[in-house]
């Protein structure tokens, strides 16, 4: 079987082709395991670090129908979606988050599409596909009212994801991730990048800026979780997922002040000294649209799980990113 | 102040002519009525029958950008996007009803998005946004989970306008039409179409089949209703919309036996029994799909009004499309 990643340079990405490489084999589209012969990892820079003979990089731009047409091949039976521009970026470049999130996303679906038999596709969206006026529990039944071009992107995708598997052209999983903390490497152009620079930053003795109340609540994922749950989505049969082929992933509920302390817990009060509140009103109106609490009892029935608790993520961070240094 | 009517040649789009015509005024961007100087109708066809000085009618394809560009200039102060492969249609020609649904709604909001004056925007949706497990009864808040692709790419076009009016490129209202019945002419290609056929055939003397049990629960609306609708929605303030803009008309809830009653009240029994009685799975599932019960408050409040009862509809359609043969 030939797996495709596309963002495969990106954090997740990595972290995604390193658990399929060790683990070596998956689901097929009839739900028999097989090996994993190829891993193709797509993205705009060509992703490093895997020295393994199945793997392919390939550098190239996700939204090229040819490009996607010769990586989308009757072997490919996986793929994992995991491109996109982030919020804040497709909030201040519309074109460009339309021309990845939107339009690549339906090109990729049109290349399965074409296949002989329809491949397995795990795509994720995001808690940003709600807002507006929500009910006091968001669930999986929950009216997407996007308040930012991201979140309206996303659910296009999904709204795609859901047709084109109806009509069995792919068999569609789509994963709403909470958001992912703490994330490695530089900070990026997501609204919700200072859920991981308020930990990760002061943890190697650099200044973060975290641009939203202490009292801001967010809803939280560890990586470890993130790509335990693709893989789980990718090995659920179809039939679990039914008619609805969108989950909301459990997450960590917790507020701006519990990850402080929670990072004053491992790294002491010094590192939690090493945050400055500096307030940004785009960040802040686009997390507060963000909702609250959440019914998450599908996912859990399905299987999906969350973190335990705040602290056990910082502490995972430093075991996965900072001890290799 | 110069109007674009997409769909323009459409019986709808006709019916919504001539009364912009015989108005003579709409509001303006800034609320204030103005003139109607120049009123363009665009369809794949040319629109006829509409003598008057202040029409343009253009024939070409709706999804042709160039062709877009130069007719949404900076005079246009509103559109009426009504364009549509119907749902049966785009049911059976997938890249066809996503060019005409989905690509040329981009389009035309992209066109308008250029404008120095963000333009009054209203675009027709569908019931066909609703499916699967649905609430007792739906209203404006209840999740879109379309159960075909022209319910996938309505909802889709209802997501980018709600995205172009929130970023300030277009002052858009989308309105969901239920069923309309009775429409004039031949029979199209829509899931609903028999919903005017078994009323409209039956009349002019002609056999007319009916591909769903007489206990089936339509959701209709008059064409005399539509174009009112169509013209209040472009005068709503659009803060009295606020950030949903979306709103599901008012409609009259009736069985098709109920329809068949009131034909027969109209006709006599020899026109109901013009319907043959031949049920279409296809069709069958596409209707069923569609939510029975509605909660309409929010549009009443906003000063939309349906239609009083099925006969007085037939009665209508009489009157408007028989009367002038």
């Amino acid at each position: 079987m030939k797996v495709l990643v596309t963002g495969g340079a990106g954090f997740l990405g990595g972290r995604l082709a390193r658990a399929l490489l060790a683990r070596g084999r998956l689901a097929g589209p009839d739900g028999r395991e097989e090996a994993i012969e190829r891993l193709v990892l797509l993205d705009v820079a060509p992703a490093g670090g895997l020295e393994d003979p199945r793997v392919d990089v390939v550098a190239g731009d996700i939204a090229d129908e040819a490009l996607l047409g010769r990586l989308v091949d009757d072997a490919t039976t996986s793929v994992f979606h995991l491109a996109a521009v982030v919020s804040a970026q497709a909030e201040a470049d519309f074109d460009l988050g339309m021309r990845v999130n939107l339009d690549a996303t339906r090109r990729l679906l049109d290349a399965c599409r074409r296949l002989r038999r329809p491949p397995r596709l795990v795509a994720t969206s995001s808690v940003a596909v709600y807002g507006g006026e929500l009910p006091e529990t968001v669930g999986d039944g929950t009216a997407l009212r996007p308040q930012s071009s991201y979140g309206t992107e996303k659910a296009i995708g999904e709204l795609l994801v859901a047709d084109y598997t109806r009509r069995g052209w792919v068999d569609g999983r789509v994963l709403r991730l909470p958001t992912v903390s703490v994330r490695p490497g530089k900070p990026n152009k997501a609204a919700s990048s200072f859920a991981s620079g308020i930990i990760r930053e002061p943890l190697s003795g650099e200044e973060a800026i975290c641009p939203v109340p202490p009292e801001t609540r967010l809803w939280l994922l560890s990586p470890r979780k993130a790509v335990e749950s693709l893989i789980l989505g990718h090995e659920l049969p179809s039939a679990a997922l039914g008619p609805v082929r969108s989950v909301n992933l459990p997450g960590l509920s917790v507020t701006v002040a519990g990850m402080v302390a929670a990072l004053e817990r491992v790294a002491g009060r010094e590192a939690a000294q090493r945050i400055r509140w500096e307030r940004d009103p785009l960040v802040e109106r686009i997390v507060s649209s963000w909702p609250g609490a959440w019914d998450t009892s599908r996912a859990r029935r399905l299987g999906f799980s969350g973190d335990a608790d705040f602290e056990s993520v910082v502490r995972a961070h430093v075991e996965d990113d900072l001890a290799v240094r």
